[in-house]
Order: structure tokens, then sequence, then C-alpha cells
């Protein structure tokens, strides 16, 4: 296995605390002894997973995807990005995706497959990103968003989309990583 | 301005506590309020810029590329990643790339190219991740690496790492967000 192969590369777990719950993660210090018996304090963030889609609707100008346009603390400014959100204890990662789907933009997707999973951010998130492409897109209702939550949505041809990403209100990484996996989706298998 | 079309979704910062200092960032709650004044804590991490890098290398087997091997304490396990690093105070993202590749893997770039910039996660990141990809490198001498860090590098067939990211223990988000835009790269300017 290669994980048996990386043995001498791991760190033990002694202990650990949770510094602050912060409601979409807790901060973890936790104590961590090294191949070599010498330990360190490390910082991570012990998070939910989340899950986050691209969904695509056929037009007559060409593909476009579903985006959401919202207001994000941590940039401090208003972003454009594919739905996305958390998986809620107990809840299925495809599932929580259909909800996150319908409650931000009110349409269901008839089709949804997993392109791929990563860690967020492996230096220190434990969580696991989910990412979707959807197809078979059907508006059954309106939004249905948490208080506080204001999110407006809309359709983008995927080729702008994919010129964009990473300019301008297109700032969001986890996005990238998302598109990633597309691309490589797409390229692996022809046009699908 | 697009900034000030989006501007009724704006939110007002009006105070911010440092919750815990955990030297890779800092947990800051900070109070907002919404566009129609009603008040909330947000949390938030405090980070510096980051910097990772696709370094490329001719080989008679095809392009390799340069990846390094370590344990993460987020995710507890040993991954598969880009070299990448954080950029020190008033030091320039490109100049920090250079040290981190050489730090890491005791390589120098004769060419680095910027193919985009990114927040993190922008729910609760305040960061940006730059992304090179790098050409015409030289060994030049061993690592020289922290405290407490052992990383391994490698030369691996890009087609490898393409179809294996996000699989394994090529398993860091922010890995797939750098090839996001290197595939991007690759097919807007075909093979460069």
């Amino acid at each position: 296995m290669e994980e048996n192969k990386n043995e001498y590369l791991h760190w033990k777990e002694i202990d650990r605390k949770i510094l602050a719950d912060c409601h979409i993660f807790k901060v973890v210090s936790a104590l961590r002894e090294d191949p070599y018996g010498s330990r360190v304090d490390r910082f991570l963030l012990d998070a939910p997973d989340w899950v986050t889609v691209i969904p695509i609707v056929e037009s007559d100008e060409g593909e476009k995807c579903l985006m959401v346009k919202q207001y994000r603390h941590g940039s401090s400014s208003v972003t454009r990005e594919f739905p996305a959100g958390t998986v809620d204890p107990g809840e299925k990662p495809e599932d929580a995706m259909h909800r996150e789907l319908l409650e931000e933009t009110g349409y269901t997707a008839g089709e949804m497959v997993l392109l791929g999973a990563v860690n967020p951010n492996s230096a220190f998130m434990n969580n696991t990103q989910y990412i979707y492409a959807a197809r078979d897109l059907k508006k059954v209702g309106g939004q249905d968003l948490d208080e506080h939550e204001e999110v407006e949505f809309e359709l983008l041809l995927l080729s702008e989309v994919l010129e964009k990403m990473g300019r301008g209100d297109f700032s969001n990484g986890t996005m990238m990583t998302a598109l990633g996996f597309f691309m490589r989706w797409r390229s692996a298998d022809g046009e699908k």
C-alpha cells in the first residue's frame, strides 16, 4: 500500500483541544509528534464536508451555467460562484448538493455526476469538497435561503465563465478547483 | 463599475476582534452589518498570501512536473503537491515562489509565468493564492527546510499528475485550483 510506503513521514496525534467554535468550523490545536519523537502544536480547522456543482443548461447561444452572486465575508466582496454549500450531519453529499441547488436557485437536476473530491486545503483543513456537474435542470420553485443569506442567480455562458474564472468577481478559488475537475472530465471523455 | 452595481449586496464591518493567533492564520470574529442594518458576527481567517507553482521539466518520456511529498496536518496524511508556500511580509509573490521552490527542492527556475490569482475560499479567507508555471529549471543545491519540515521531491509525468489529481494522495484541492489555471493556459494559447 502507498500509505505504508510513506509511514516514515507520519506524525502521531498526542492530544487536541478546541480553541474556538466558529459555527462554520472549529479551530483545533493539536499536539503532534513527528517520526523522531519531537512534539509541536499544529493548528487546524475541523469542518463539515462541502459540495459544489457546475449546473449546465443548453441554450441557443451555447452551453450556459447556473451561477450565484452573493456577498462573501472572507473576501469582504460580492463574488460569482457555482452553487455550493455544506453537508449536514448524516446527509449524503449528493443529497446535500440537490438541497443546496434547490435552496439557492429553485432548480432541480435530473442528473448529478460526481466529478471528484478533494481536501480543500490539506495543510489545515480536515474535510472534503465534493464536485458535481448537473444536467437536466428544471426550475421548480423560488429560493429558500437562510436568515441573512441573500443570493442572486443567473445563467452565464460556460465559455465566459471559463475565461473569467480568477478575474474580477469570479475570485473564489474553490470554484477554479471545480472547473479543474470539469475541464478534465470534458477533455477525458470528449463532448458529454 | 461592476462593484458599484453590487453595492446593495454589501455588508459593512462594525468591529473585529482576534480570537486566536494560530501562526499560519489569525482567527477573527467580525461584527458585520447587512444592507438592511441588521448585525451579526462572522468568522474569518486573516492569512498571508500563498504561492503555488507547476514546475515543468522536459524529458525523453514527455513533460514531467516537479512535485513534493510531505505530511500534512490538516488531512493527517502524506500528500503529493506542487511546491507551494507563504509570502513573507513585504515580499513580492514571485520572489516568494522562487524562494519556496529553491527551499523545497533545490531548483531554480529561469522562467516563472503568473497563470492567475484567486482567494482560496472567499467564504472565510481574506488572502490570495498566486499560481505560477515554471520552466528552464536547474538543480543548484540541496533543500533548505524549516524545523520540523520534511519534504521529498520527485519528477512525475505531467499526464500522470493530470490523471491522478483528486485521487489517492493527490488530495490537496489547492493543487487542482493550480491545475485548473494551468489547463486553461495550455488550451487558450496552444502548446507552450
